[in-house]
């Protein structure tokens, strides 16, 4: 069912500082933040050859990532994210087997402007996987 | 300088629960457990179409990852393995620019066989970053 990684989402404590890392000291190609009001981040895509990391910064009072810089003030990784073709059967196939999906159950619009959800990291040995429809 | 993400590394607390989670849940291409004992871990290959995910489990008293799950008992995601393609010069320029390498510094040889190195977390966003010469 799940098929390419699409990203691997860091949170960091500072969005500068992680881009120089990523561009100056790694030698990767680290775009330009863009703000994602309706996810309450601002993301940093880094261009690997297969795959990208997804640098996440707290945007607004709400950010969902918060509450995980509190607990890593250094920051860390915050989840991974797997492409879907059909991310409504997705959905059901991963219910019909025990899986929690969280929020409403509904897809969100991501990053990317695709259709996305996330999964209980308890059911995902600590992992919190999004799925997105590509 | 980094090139491909090689995988990403999940410390699981039951290495045959998380192997049935991806084969028949995630519904991906999952691989034999192998026993490296150099490294104090056994390991799951899933093969991703871009990427690899590595399930890593303890093996034996003085596994690398006991700290890891015993902080985490659900498991979570351990690390991320970027390819490079001289692990040396790749090492020479880290550490001018100020970021630690772990242990002696010395390149091992990996789970892949080819040279590895890890890189210190809190040089790199919380994150625990390995490379790999391929």
């Amino acid at each position: 069912m799940i098929g390419r990684l699409n990203h691997v989402a860091i949170a960091v404590p500072d969005l500068e500082a992680a881009s120089a890392m990523y561009r100056d000291t790694l030698g990767a190609s680290v775009g330009a933040p863009q703000d994602e009001p309706d996810h309450g981040v601002t993301v940093v895509f880094i261009e690997l050859p297969n795959t990208k990391i997804e640098l996440l910064y707290p945007l607004g009072d709400e950010s969902p990532i918060k509450g995980f810089l509190d607990k890593n003030p250094s920051g860390g990784i915050h989840h991974v994210c797997y492409e879907v073709d059909d991310i409504l059967a997705a959905r059901d196939h991963l219910k019909a087997q025990g899986a929690r999906v969280l929020g409403n159950g509904e897809p969100k619009i991501g990053a990317h402007g695709k259709p996305v959800l996330f999964l209980h990291p308890k059911d995902f040995q600590g992992t919190l996987v999004e799925l997105e429809q590509v």
